[in-house]
């Protein structure tokens, strides 16, 4: 049974939104699933998971720096997630305005935490994109990724 | 009078019909304007103007092949560019689709030229993103562009 | 005569090295340089600049946690920054390490802010990269961003 | 025995080393590796790997055409290398010269084709970077890199 750590900062709701939707996507692929927001876990709270995902909303074209100040800290266990899946999903006011690049710093992050993240050949290739409030492609496309890290983070760590 | 050259690839029409909204926003802002298509252009054809746009599809997150082997054999005007206004626009399937790769990896190219790049305050950041076929946020945003460019490099040439 | 603001982050001395080498060629080319820090500098400060030029170590492959949320505590200037010339720069531990993304980071906030960023031709092209402390041809590269801030903000101020 | 593809572009020669370095790598963890050049390869012979690595040299930012070309032509096989292991190095003549631009370039590609990557806690996070002829430094980081592909690619397959 894969652990799964989904990690998200939110202010108007939407990114909960999606977190939520991600969780059942991950729990009906059997993962043992924990959702904690940021402020709120600390980063000992990263250890112990097969799978990682991590939420923000688009602030200036980048995760909310909450997101970026709890990365910084992980430093703390650099070298521990190594080979652990990681994810990232973002929400936005505006297509266009940013949440490719939100998802694409959090997964470089992750990278350099030697992490091991898999894309999607059809819909939101990088991570599940929410313009606004999610409807019913970011849903289809949130509990595809919770599905997917599931997998993955099964097939790894067995 | 500032002199625009707008390049792009187009297959489905949508990414053309994009290049002729930023045409008109860059007259009426006064620009005497080029539209050419790649292929077709020359690297050569990239010399006598003040502000260059450059337009792609998404195709894995990336510009159009075509538009990466024209940037590619620019290389014969390296230095050239310096200091003239840059900017690009990309039409993609999907959200979350590689839509903003597309824009920053041109972006990234013209930096390397040392051009000169302004983003947007309000609306599509980067550059132009059309979903499809371009709807009125779309037009609206590709009209700006076209202004905003075509504004700076009346003030950089003059 | 330009006004330049010199914003980093520091911790090991290296990302201030280059902000004195910076600070030195904007002088150079003619401009008023006020050099702060982050933590230390408010949003308030980014008020009567012409050009603004932003440096962070690299962690986790983006800037520094403190320097994101100046960023985006900036949103209370959203707007009032357009036009306004910007340029980052980074310190790191490796070639390959995430320096580029760094400076990528701090750019797409700039454009965000609808602000002016120009490339360079020869050299470290999105901005000065440092591995480790600055030699040679860093300070060579951070001497002329500098220069470069400053005359184009001139030119836009003007 | 997972099965490794190395697929490269040179000019200088550089890059080449680096992809017989990969190679090394992959064959000391026991993969059975095929190396290949770009022109010279097709879509076709994407088939029957576990994990494919893509190397170029550094041309405004960006991979070199002629991989941009491989990798839209590749969309034959859309699908078929869901859940493949990717990675990929790159060779620049410059420190900050758009060496990790590139290398994300290619890494987004590999994601939208819903490949699996794995970043590195030490060294060349994103991938191998070699600043002119590989030195110690680049032959450790590519053979590493080799390894873990073999390594991750046999997990995966297993």
């Amino acid at each position: 049974m894969p652990r799964v750590l989904i990690l998200y900062y939110t202010r108007t709701g939407n990114t909960e939104k999606m977190a939520r939707l991600i969780e059942e996507g991950a729990k009906s692929a059997g993962a043992e699933v924990s959702l904690q927001t940021i402020p709120g876990a600390a980063p000992e709270d990263l250890q112990g998971f097969d799978g990682i995902i991590i939420g923000s909303p688009t602030y200036y074209g980048l995760p909310a720096a909450e997101i970026i100040k709890f990365l910084d800290d992980s430093v703390k266990f650099h070298g521990k997630l190594e080979g652990k899946v990681g994810a990232a999903f973002s929400s936005s006011a505006n297509i266009g305005g940013g949440n490719e690049t939100v998802i694409l710093a959090i997964l470089e992050a992750m990278l350099v935490h030697g992490m091991v993240i898999q894309g999607v050949p059809k819909g939101d290739h990088y991570g599940p994109v929410s313009i606004g409030i999610p409807d019913e492609r970011v849903m289809k496309q949130c509990r595809s990724l919770g599905e997917r890290v599931a997998k993955l983070a099964k097939k790894l760590a067995g």
